[in-house]
């Protein structure tokens, strides 16, 4: 690694758009959970895709590590330089290129939030679905296949991205994908890249795939006795056919947390929150259907959320469960776990997660997207307690490796970055060296997000 | 090549389940339209993942080619032996392995086809959607990411695959996906598999997700004065949310050619072909707001096909629809196109490529899989007059150019086997390039379907 001429020539294509303070180091050296700061030796800001192309020229002639940066909200230390080099921090481009109402498409830089986003389609009657509970760039979701409490209808970022421009590892631009609905083309590019977190190319420009603003939405909680009880009235309402836009698992202590947070009087049970998207008798016949199945599983306390504000009231109470959850305890710090499993072990999954986390002495809610048979607990650790710690990640290798034990997934959402690399192998087995063959064929100096995902040479 | 040695080696693992004879061989070398004829030395029948793995390493070690071989029925040339060695028939490994209903899911070999899969499922209310035209098998439909007049309402095998067991080129087993429904962990090697028509690697072993039998399905045909016309109805229907399962446009030649081979009488019009799925009263609505678009757009002899018998023979007779169209001129050979465009864009695309056929001379009807953008002619050539077959591909390079032009795919479900390389480096530009680096680190030798898809060293 050549870092200063890099770093000089990076300067003369970027001017102050390079960034070598202390400020923007420490910033980008961060992460969300509990991973070592790490900062990068600079954060670059390009605002086009030739300036990315070019910045990765420079550091591919140097041998420069190169991170890609959207929001900094990745939970496995994804985003964190470990090999310092640059930090590509891509939130200047953010402008929404082109909305293409006709074909419910829009393209956009990686730079835009999913909320921008969305405001911006606003008067269309469009809208893009995927929801992760921060306030992500698109790049970031992209490069995570991230997903959320939409995914149940709507289908995650592997479903919703059309097309990617991508710049590779030797400064190369292409275009994956296509604007048509459909193709037989050869390899999918663009599933490739959704998911490779950083590690294969940086994406640049998204077509993502619009859905319109439904005529009717409806929206309700319900409380439960037991776990099981919730689970299964999930597990019936996706075997009726029933069509859910989301349908959302919360334990009793996310309850009692969404009281502390937001004032609410929710009792300490587990619930579902659930919301139906269609025509206005569509969202009737639905909400009906799923009032049978919850009135048969004993749920109770059943509340509609029938205006705008008060659905909005919810989904925002939804996705602020994380920092709620993190002011349960003061001081804590959090380790978020992240499982997915078929829907038919899904309660089983859940109740055995909870007992470990009740028999390591931790604290840790459950919350899911049950629809998807994912769900997460939130370890909330005393930073000091080291003891605390090595329980904690018992418990979260416990709920991997039943994961995998039901032919689930160690991550359905978060990603691989640096924390889940221990379970790769046992998840993939040698698949996982295939990808380790992708990434030294596309990217044989290592040089973009070394340290993620793949098999490290160390 | 030390082919003579192979052979001897692979008829010590699979007896006579390895044939060399001419019959076999000409059955393995012919494909459905005009590709030239070019037979294996060998066809070989595995009947376990584990036997697929020993054959790939014996015709590795000597440097013999290995084609995939499903029911052979894809329309490029796909499953063609160009460079002699294996075919490998995978038609033996026809087990459904295991029905998981609980989470709509299925596990099967490759061999087994649609059709034999859909009435095994018959008696557990659940049914996997996707349907080419021909009676494929899975193992193909995976390979080449093909779909159907279903996917507008299910999704193409692409949304359809849950995870594989591959086979590589050196002989490792690999598993990809999981049971989950969804994922971050990692590459999606599923989705990179999906489409790589047998270049990448051997499908053994596919998990497909199910879906339920829909409660109600209502099934309708309707006639307009022009193809504008049916296409633009598609295009509101799709912008007023109307769910649908099936839409397909049928131009005035192809309803002229149903009438021949079905003995119906419909008018020399264009034509929708539409279906409904879901509960009673969701269809009824569907259907009642697609027949007032209809309406508006001048659409007339509405026929609605409410008896199972009807909707059946609807479906044969659209799925009927090319060996029907090869009858229409007695001892012709059929050249297929199949392009994809943004639906804004559809109605130019379809009429301007009728235009091309009519100055060109050409008998070529229309039909397309509309509610996707996706479109195809069978150009209807003798096989004795070059004149006309150098016509015909200029009207498919016209109709591939312009889907380029329209920023859409010159394949919307067939692939690309040999026919459509020639559009891969307009199409993909260098991710075309990305495509050989990766067939190059997973198939060095280049023993998997040497020939297709990627570049060609020659
Ligand atoms: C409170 C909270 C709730 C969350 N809930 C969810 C949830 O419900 N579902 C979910 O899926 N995730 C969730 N997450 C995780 C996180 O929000 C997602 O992973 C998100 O997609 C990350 O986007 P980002 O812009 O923050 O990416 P970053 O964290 O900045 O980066 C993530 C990874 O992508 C790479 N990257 C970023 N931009 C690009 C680009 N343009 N090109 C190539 N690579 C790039 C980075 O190098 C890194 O490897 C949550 C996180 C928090 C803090
Ligand atoms: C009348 C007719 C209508 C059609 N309609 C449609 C349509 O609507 N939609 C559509 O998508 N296609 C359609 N097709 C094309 C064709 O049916 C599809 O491409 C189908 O998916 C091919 O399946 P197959 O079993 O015949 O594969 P094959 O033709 O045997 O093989 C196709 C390719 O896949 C590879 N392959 C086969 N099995 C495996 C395996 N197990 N592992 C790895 N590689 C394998 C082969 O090497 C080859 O490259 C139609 C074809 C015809 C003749």
């Amino acid at each position: 690694m050549a870092l200063a001429e890099a770093l000089a020539e990076l300067e003369t294509l970027l001017g102050d758009r390079l960034d070598t303070s202390k400020g923007a180091r420490d910033q980008h050296g961060r992460n969300e959970t509990w991973f070592p700061f790490s900062p990068p030796d600079a954060v670059a800001y390009p605002t086009s895709t030739e300036e990315v192309s070019q910045i990765v020229k420079i550091c591919a002639a140097h041998d420069v590590p190169i991170t890609p940066y959207g929001t900094g909200t990745s939970l496995e230390g994804h985003a964190v330089p470990v090999r310092g080099g640059v930090s590509l921090d891509l939130m200047k481009m953010d402008r929404v290129v082109e909305v293409l109402a006709e074909d419910m498409q829009v393209r956009v830089q990686p730079g835009v939030t999913r909320v921008a986003l969305n405001e911006n389609l606003r008067a269309t009657g469009l809208f893009f679905p995927v929801d992760p509970g921060a306030n992500a760039s698109l790049g970031g979701m992209a490069a995570t296949r991230a997903s959320g409490t939409t995914t149940v209808g709507y289908g995650s970022m592997r479903d919703n991205v059309a097309a990617l421009e991508v710049v590779l590892a030797d400064g190369r631009i292409i275009r994956t994908g296509s604007r048509a609905k459909k193709s037989s083309a050869g390899y999918d590019l663009t599933a490739l890249m959704l998911g490779s977190e950083g590690t294969l190319g940086i994406i640049t420009e998204l077509t993502l795939r619009l859905h319109g603003q439904p005529e009717a939405i409806s929206s309700a909680v319900c409380a439960f006795d037991t776990l099981e009880a919730a689970v299964e009235t999930v597990q019936m309402t996706i075997q009726m056919g029933i069509p859910m836009a989301r349908i959302e698992f919360v334990d009793d202590l996310t309850a009692q947390i969404f009281n502390e947070a937001n004032g609410t009087d929710f009792p300490a049970k587990p619930h579902l929150m659930i919301e139906f998207h269609g025509s206005e008798s569509g969202v009737a016949e639905a909400s009906e259907r799923f009032g049978e199945v919850v009135a048969e599983m004993g749920g109770a306390d059943f509340q509609w959320a029938t205006t705008t504000e008060d659905r909005n009231k919810l989904w925002k109470m939804r996705h602020g469960a994380y920092p709620a959850t993190i002011a349960h305890r003061p001081g804590c710090m959090g380790l978020v776990t992240d499982i997915c499993v078929p829907i038919s072990r899904l309660a089983e999954a859940v109740a055995a997660t909870k007992r470990d986390i009740i028999e390591a002495g931790l604290i840790g809610p459950v919350v899911g997207h049950v629809g998807d048979g994912n769900f997460h607990s939130v370890l909330l650790l005393d930073p000091e307690d080291k003891d605390e710690f090595k329980r904690a990640k018992k418990v979260a290798a416990k709920m991997a490796e039943r994961a995998l034990e039901m032919q689930g997934t160690v991550t359905g959402e978060h990603g691989i970055g640096m924390g889940k690399t221990g379970y790769m192998r046992d998840e993939h087995g040698a698949g996982w060296d295939v990808m380790g063959q992708i990434k030294r064929a596309l990217d044989p100096q290592n040089i973009l997000n070394p340290g993620k995902l793949v098999e490290q040479d160390e």
